[in-house]
């Protein structure tokens, strides 16, 4: 089969249905799009590198569901609406059955997080995804990481730490416990935000998702907003099944864990109580509050607690 | 150095000077665009994996240079106006000195082309590059695959073959004569034709860039139209370099390597004369016809000569 034959097969119904102002998808060499008028557009490039993001074993279809999830987040981020996505696969082999198992979970979450692919190029090498993720935003209203101001609430969504707890266990024999299978879940399937950040616009003053652990990408909006923070770690949303497994080391993970793509925001007192964002169960903690002194300081620690040394996950330490 | 200090020192010169539209550039989670009125958005998304599309031990600003012209020369295609561009970068080791020189070669080209890097992501893993190209036409203008008409004539920009006899010289000892010289410039630093693409606007019926070699790049064109086509194989545009140095493979090598980023386009009588096409000295040959008949022809063949059975660089043949 050659590009072509792959791209009717395979790529061609990730199109459907298309997105809004679509005037040529998938087959030439450039889409075409018309952006729906009163919106800017939101744009990230995400690559996934076998063995670095996911292991090398990992199903295709979770791979290929995993991969428009991770780029989803970004739109939710930064509270833009989903609109469509480019793919880059590099793959080494033209293998069919995983070409249909990728295509199958890219394609359902596709569907259901309204990402119509538009265009995409195909090359041989080692595994590599690379997502090109579109969103739309009214201008003014998009969520930064810049704008937190001392005495904010600090904010997360849903739980932290699962899905790197689920790193010890993916592929194992013999991990069908209930609580693996939830923590599993969270790395294989995550849930972008997506709702929340577009619920977030012109109320939260700045927002990130936790893809590198909360202590990393907290300290993203700390820089950009040239301000500190202070963390209550009693009121860090870990899940029962991260507590069943992790034990002690749960808080660690819920700290420095990356991949669970919940949000991260800063919500200032005058925009009420967070409570109302609340949406399809999912909670929203406050687990801090923003000072104007720089660093991160911690409240309510377990006895004999120590700040944990690494941070997160460093994309490129040398 | 850490990623984010990466982006600091070689990322963030890559977007000056800022495209029209932009909002927010590198460094939050979405790169944000306000598009200019009355125009529509083109894009494109290319991988460049080591190896495969380029030589392993290629000068990292050649590689550079390169990956920005090829991205580039897809928005030729369509006759779109240069816009911006986001990178995904995979790279072993974050080895600065060939940090440096891929951003130098990369910063030339962004800038000569009118392409500032707005947004991207870099990741640790197999040499891939990836650019996502954008660019900008108004509705209705932009060049298909799929307009070619019998009786348009079939033209070419520049010359064809170049970049393929390069190959057999890259990274030679002693490759310095001026025909070698010449034809390696072909591969390391092709020119997208981005000024006759715009030109071709509302006048030509199709337009492909020839990537994958003038019978393959032809080829879609002749599929998307439902048409076939009459070539002239003496008017087959080869640089005098290419002749020295491949002989009689001159002719082989102009039908079906690819790498030369001309354009390749059908042209109906009722537009005039392709002449008026030529700018900064870069030829336009008219090399055959369009033809109701499917499947391609050839006229003026040499003694001897039998139509190749390779069409061009095929992606993924499996």
């Amino acid at each position: 089969m050659d590009e072509f034959e792959s791209i009717r097969r395979y790529w061609l119904p990730l199109g459907e249905p298309p997105c809004d102002g679509l005037v040529r998808g998938i087959g030439d060499d450039c889409s075409e799009l018309s952006i729906p008028p009163g919106q800017n557009l939101l744009q990230s490039i995400d690559t996934l590198v076998s063995g670095t993001h996911f292991p090398a074993d990992i199903h295709p279809v979770d791979l290929g569901w995993r991969a428009m999830a991770v780029s989803a987040s970004d739109l939710a981020a930064c509270g833009a609406k989903p609109w469509n996505v480019l793919l880059a696969l590099t793959l080494p082999t033209p293998d069919q059955s995983w070409l249909a198992g990728f295509a199958r979970g890219l394609g359902e979450s596709s569907r259901l997080y309204g990402l119509p692919v538009v265009g995409g190029d195909t090359t041989r090498g080692p595994l590599t995804i690379t997502l090109q993720v579109q969103g739309l935003c009214p201008p003014g209203q998009s969520l930064t990481r810049s704008g937190a101001r001392p005495g904010d609430l600090i904010c997360v969504s849903g739980t932290l730490g699962d899905a790197g707890e689920a790193l010890r266990w993916l592929g194992s024999p013999g991990s069908s416990a209930a609580a693996v299978s939830a923590v599993c879940q969270r790395f294989l399937r995550p849930t972008p935000r997506l709702s929340l950040g577009m619920a977030l616009r012109q109320k939260a003053t700045a927002c990130i998702d936790v893809s590198d652990g909360l202590l990393a990408d907290l300290g993203h909006i700390l820089a950009a907003s040239q301000v500190g923070a202070n963390l209550d770690l009693a009121a860090l949303p870990l899940s029962q099944p991260l507590k069943t497994l992790a034990g002690t080391r749960a808080l660690e993970l819920g700290l420095t864990a990356g991949d669970d793509y919940e949000l991260c925001f800063t919500w200032p007192e005058r925009a009420g109580n967070p409570d109302q964002l609340c949406r399809d169960g999912i909670p929203i903690s406050v687990i801090g509050v923003i000072e104007s002194q720089p660093g991160v300081r911690f409240s309510n620690p377990p006895d004999g607690w120590e700040a944990p040394k690494n941070l997160g996950y460093q994309h490129f330490t040398a």
